[in-house]
């Protein structure tokens, strides 16, 4: 059986791309980077786990994709370009078969976006995998959760839902039409950071915010941080639709792992977001507003009554 | 049961020390950082798993410190100022007395360096620690692995086997004095991470590496990088006496965990290294000396013959 170093290196120890940004990646006792000058270092960290965030047998390639593309979502919604990451990954052994597809999951995102793995570690247990990224942002143009003012647009990127449906049929909670599961299946297990619309919302989002926990709990998050309230038309929230409208409620509403961006942008920046959309081929979709009071989300339906917002997804209350 | 977010806030929202280094901590979907403008950033990370790195009835308090000691023992080898960190945790239950002791370990060390912990991922899991730090060096004064050149001094810090020993009493393969005892489970749960060493052999030491594999294993890696060889006199070695001098060459050349500071200089350097000993009541020990050839590690007895080095730990080939 293979050393650890040996799994290491080969496994995980690519030539960088970072260029002159990477003075010295994987292979000392820590790696040195260069943070170019005037920019703030932004910095995101995340745990999967399994049978908890995937299940035993999901596609190792697909795990590679969503360790890193679940932290490139936390620096998209910051409005940062990712520039490294680090890899700490626990097996129950030293299958290479599985290496190969992980790491070429991996890198096969990192390479998209010039991302660098520069340290790892990697040891026996339980598959856990702790993935940590680094990007660089001007500081003044951070897009904080705490931005958002009354009389602001809250805008969603993509649609959400998907992940939520996926996991639901995967659990035999909820059944799809086959078109309808591969899409939403590709969501949950492949999900695209936002990472270009992130970087171009530098300086037109007052605030934003990646959908991980559900739209929900992620908008209050942004509610809370600014001390505003919302009001969101349901009916213009861009969802999966399965045929089963309460499935597509409490999916798009509370099932998380969507990382799609939730944000918010003052009225005159409209135009731009629209132009934005065609540019990124991304749909942008303004679903309600910023108001000062209530400090809360207030959900309308198409008859313009109160919906219950339903709560997000919460690892440990969840289970208790 | 407290939620998630509840969870992170209360155990590990600290105020933070780093002043106008930390522009925006936890609580935001990254953290915003800024590094000093010449300054190289310096990133290492490490993962602890339970009944892997430490028993499932460790004391919590320790392990918060070891989870934070031991990835700033990798910035100490780099000559770097440890800034920052994150943690991520999975644990199989919220408890509050745990993670009370566990954050005051972890929060004791991290004060004592001005160390802000600005990120964090909290799940249900197998007990799993995943710690990155982050640091700051000068650019041209990082201690790299590769730069031992032949006629260097080899020098280690403190004494090493002490952790080693540990390891073994607690797994009933060695029986240790009381007093021994209790001066090696204290190096095996509370390591000190060498970090004012590490700053200070800026432009005095050729090379450095920290003991986390064992000394042989460490030090060779240094040979490997700088394509160099080392003799070194076992006598000379400081290292923890048991009684069974078979045990302790065991411990002290293989036995890990020990975080001391393994580096080479020059010979000119040896009054300025003897006096910051002194100054930072560190036992600086020389022990032999880097060579052009043979490129491995001679390692000499009393008497001036070869001994045969024994392997490091690794975390793959040890269980297979």
């Amino acid at each position: 059986m293979a050393s650890e170093f040996e799994l290491i290196r080969r496994f995980f120890d690519r030539p960088v791309q970072g260029g002159a940004r990477t003075l010295l990646g994987v292979g000392d006792d820590a790696a040195l980077l260069r943070v170019d000058p005037g920019m703030a270092l932004v910095v995101s960290t995340d745990m999967l786990l399994v049978d908890r965030h995937f299940s035993r047998d999901a596609p190792p390639r697909a795990l590679g994709h969503k360790a890193l593309a679940v932290n490139l979502s936390d620096l998209a919604a910051m409005g940062a370009t990712p520039r490294w990451a680090t890899l700490s990954i626990a097996l129950p052994a030293a299958d290479e078969a599985w290496l190969t597809e992980f790491a070429e999951g991996l890198f096969a995102l990192a390479r998209r976006f010039e991302v660098d793995l520069v340290g790892g570690d990697t040891t026996r247990g339980p598959l856990a995998i702790s993935v940590t990224v680094l990007g660089e942002v001007p500081e003044a143009y951070a897009l904080l959760r705490g931005g958002a003012r009354p009389g602001d647009d809250i805008w969603v990127s993509g649609m959400v839902g998907a992940a939520g449906a996926a996991l639901a049929a995967s659990q035999n909670r909820a059944r799809l039409e086959p078109q309808t599961a591969s899409i939403a299946r590709g969501r949950l297990e492949m999900p695209e950071p936002r990472v270009a619309l992130g970087e171009r919302l530098r300086g037109l989002a007052s605030a934003a915010i990646d959908v991980s926990d559900g739209f929900a709990a992620d908008l209050g998050h942004v509610l809370e941080r600014s001390e505003v309230g919302a009001v969101v038309h349901y009916e213009s929230l861009p969802r999966l639709r399965t045929g089963d409208a309460e499935l597509d409620a409490r999916c798009a509403l509370a099932g998380g792992d969507d990382y799609e961006l939730v944000f918010t942008a003052g009225q005159e920046a409209r135009g731009a977001l629209e132009a934005l959309a065609c540019e990124l081929a991304l749909p942008l979709t303004r679903i309600g507003a910023i108001q000062a009071r209530p400090v809360r989300l207030v959900l309308l339906d198409a008859g313009g009554l109160e919906m219950a917002a339903p709560a997000g997804y919460d690892h440990f209350a969840d289970a208790s």
